[in-house]
């Protein structure tokens, strides 16, 4: 089986934005075995729309486009689709009656011009929308199967998923499996010379890798007639990775660091504070991404000013004046202030010079200290240390009697400001990922 | 004249690499005034290339290739220009002795394999490539008139300023121009509505709509025989949607919510700090990926947990438990805090249910309260700071020195955790735009 995909929009053809949503389809039907012969991308116009179809009806079989399904009159899709199909086009009374709720649910009104949803061409299939207003459409078109989705990228996706992926799961022929391990703390030569001989271009799995905002990934794709035969071989390859990269895997697929961290947490019925200088709230923004965090994510403080980090948490004037407030006297007691005042078991601390400005020959820019802190069990036998019970600024916690201990590490990361930000979120993570791990 | 644009590679037709190429050569050529008709995306293989591009040349004036001109068994545009062109590959001399000399500067050897990248077809011109090895091709394809470029994009984009931008200027007629303009807190169909008759699709300037991230943004492409006339009718029509929309707009072209806050405030000499729950840290995070930000963004809490409410900010306990974190009250007493905590002019915080669990009848997944606090006059909450008082921004509202006034707003936001907590936080950005918008 073959699939044109079909892109629509002036957005697109204007060069206004990059056309993700082919690039997404495609990887998806190559995972599920299926080959896409072409892309097209045409603008909002008509009759461009009729002869892309029309084209793409008579070279492939199945035909997804994606785009032009929205309520204002340069959305053409469903009228270029009517008027291939040769059917008027008509009202679809459940997706009027599923538009006019999504938006009595939201308390919007609703307009004329979302009602112009709700018409599909006689005859076509309404594909049911999970996530916005405009429905999708199956039909047939000459000998092939055309299928049209909001160009909307979340919408787009949750369609795909509901109503093409089970059909075509029924059609393919052979199995191509895919796994992806994301790494961090590694570069992607350093992954390279680890793998060697794997990553030869002519083996079967396949492996490659990737790098995305820090994130060195190996992406290994096993492709052989039988389910069996491509689940067997990419699990070997994939056990041999594992095992030369070691604790520098944190995951596979999409499975983020702080879901990683998250979990282990979780399990452990530990919680986890935060106090950020240089990444002002973006650590805790991607633990707090994870459903369900408020089990292990107590909160935090995000001490931008000088005048936050010693009114808010209490860091010492003196010692911000005569280290500077990127050091690692500082960022220690960010993490000391943070374990205590919240009561939590862990802390990340986080301090440095994100940039453009503010770098200094002994700090550039990308310098970061990060803080990690943990509340350590005291045996009332140690010897000279008297078991000092921490009463913990936090209402209903628990006393938590015990030292803290804290460790503190400089990094010097690279990028413009953005990358140097998620980068110093992220090695926070991983560092409570790593003492984690080491706990076990 | 009609550009036809097509990118050859199993990469994009596999899903492994996104299409930028196409974006960018369709951004570059409308501000030539030249329109894109159309992206194609063909894999690796020779007759797919042809058939893409003998249909490009049945339907464009101009068609233009990147990819497929490496130097290895799986570049084929070459070949299938020479198939299209009726001509056979012959080897082009001044390029095989740069291919050569490109090396020798490197230091590196030339491999069998580079020498084919000096071949090309009888007839066609070579183009020189002033960033790696592979040269362009130029050549007159039925009536149309074909370019092929490397697919490494700074190598296609020297390319494209060296010998297609002098040829584009010298044959343009006319001239487009495009501009963007953002909007928040209005929907799709609002705007629709509220623009009418511009959006009607035979219309010079033409105007679109776009939705990405809770932003919808509209597009005005002007496209004229003349500068003169298509800037001009261009401003005119920009002015009339500004208008028509109001404050919904809040910037042009890639201008973030967060950059518009940061200017105001920081044209004023104001501060603004954050108590963020359920957006935990995102709006902070959003306001400091604003280069400078430090001159008038301090800090905030982040307060997750329930107790982090209570210890670290002062939220009352009773209150919570009587109304439940998610509220006016809770929200108000949080707003309240922050700004008084900080000594910060502007506070904003954020409490609701993001989800995917902790929704009831009453208060569903997406329901979100966003309190925004200003002092009416400004009492420094840290200590030693002289008290300074400054005078009310907004008109109408009684100067009593060290009095805040809060407003909350309550917000139904659509879509899964990860969106309801970026709308959220563009809310509560765009609530406090709004604000310091009347303040003016």
């Amino acid at each position: 089986m073959q699939v044109i995909i079909i892109s629509v929009g002036d957005e697109l053809t204007l060069g206004q934005v990059v056309d993700t949503n082919s690039a997404w389809l495609s990887a998806r039907l190559a995972e599920m075995g299926i080959l896409t012969r072409s892309h097209l991308t045409v603008p909002d116009d008509q009759g461009a729309i009729v002869q892309a179809v029309r084209l793409a009806t008579e070279l492939a079989e199945w035909v997804v486009i994606t785009g032009g399904l929205g309520p204002t009159q340069d959305d053409l899709t469903r009228q270029a689709l009517a008027e291939l199909h040769g059917a008027p086009l008509v009202l679809h009374a459940p997706s009027l009656a599923r538009i006019e709720q999504f938006f009595k649910d939201r308390g919007r009104m609703m307009t004329a011009s979302n009602r112009q949803q709700a018409m599909a061409p006689a005859g076509a299939m309404v594909l049911d929308n999970p996530q916005g207003t405009a429905p999708g459409l199956r039909l047939a078109i000459g000998r092939a199967l055309v299928f049209a989705m909001p160009g909307v990228p979340f919408e787009m996706k949750a369609m795909f998923e509901q109503h093409l992926a089970p059909l075509i799961a029924a059609q393919a022929g052979r199995t191509i499996l895919t796994r992806k391990i994301n790494t961090f703390g590694i570069g992607e030569s350093m992954v390279g010379e680890a793998l060697g001989d794997l990553m030869r271009r002519d083996r079967n799995p396949m492996v490659g890798t990737t790098v995305s905002a820090g994130i060195v990934s190996i992406r290994i794709r096993s492709d052989f007639p039988t389910r069996l035969q491509a689940q067997t071989e990419l699990d070997c390859v994939v056990s041999v990775v594992k095992q030369k990269l070691g604790t520098s895997v944190f995951s596979e697929g999409e499975v983020s660091l702080a879901v990683v961290v998250g979990e282990i947490l979780h399990a452990r019925h530990r919680t986890v504070t935060t106090a950020e200088s240089c990444t002002a709230g973006l650590v805790a923004a991607m633990l707090t991404e994870v459903p369900g965090s408020s089990a292990w994510f107590l909160g935090g403080w995000i001490v931008y000013a000088n005048r936050m980090k010693t009114a808010a948490l209490g860091v010492s004037d003196d010692l911000i004046a005569r280290e500077g407030a990127v050091s690692e006297q500082v960022v220690r007691q960010m993490t000391e202030e943070a374990l205590q005042r919240s009561g939590g078991d862990y802390a990340l601390a986080l301090t440095g010079v994100a940039g453009p400005e503010g770098g200094s020959p002994e700090k550039p820019v990308g310098t970061v200290w990060i803080g990690l802190g943990k509340h350590v069990a005291v045996t009332p036998a140690v010897a000279g240390t008297p078991a000092v019970a921490v009463t913990p600024a936090v209402a209903g916690t628990p006393a938590v009697a015990g030292q803290t201990r804290v460790v503190a590490k400089r990094f010097l990361l690279s990028g413009d400001r953005s990358m140097i930000r998620e980068r110093a979120a992220k090695a926070a993570l991983n560092m409570l990922r790593l003492e984690l791990l080491e706990a076990e």
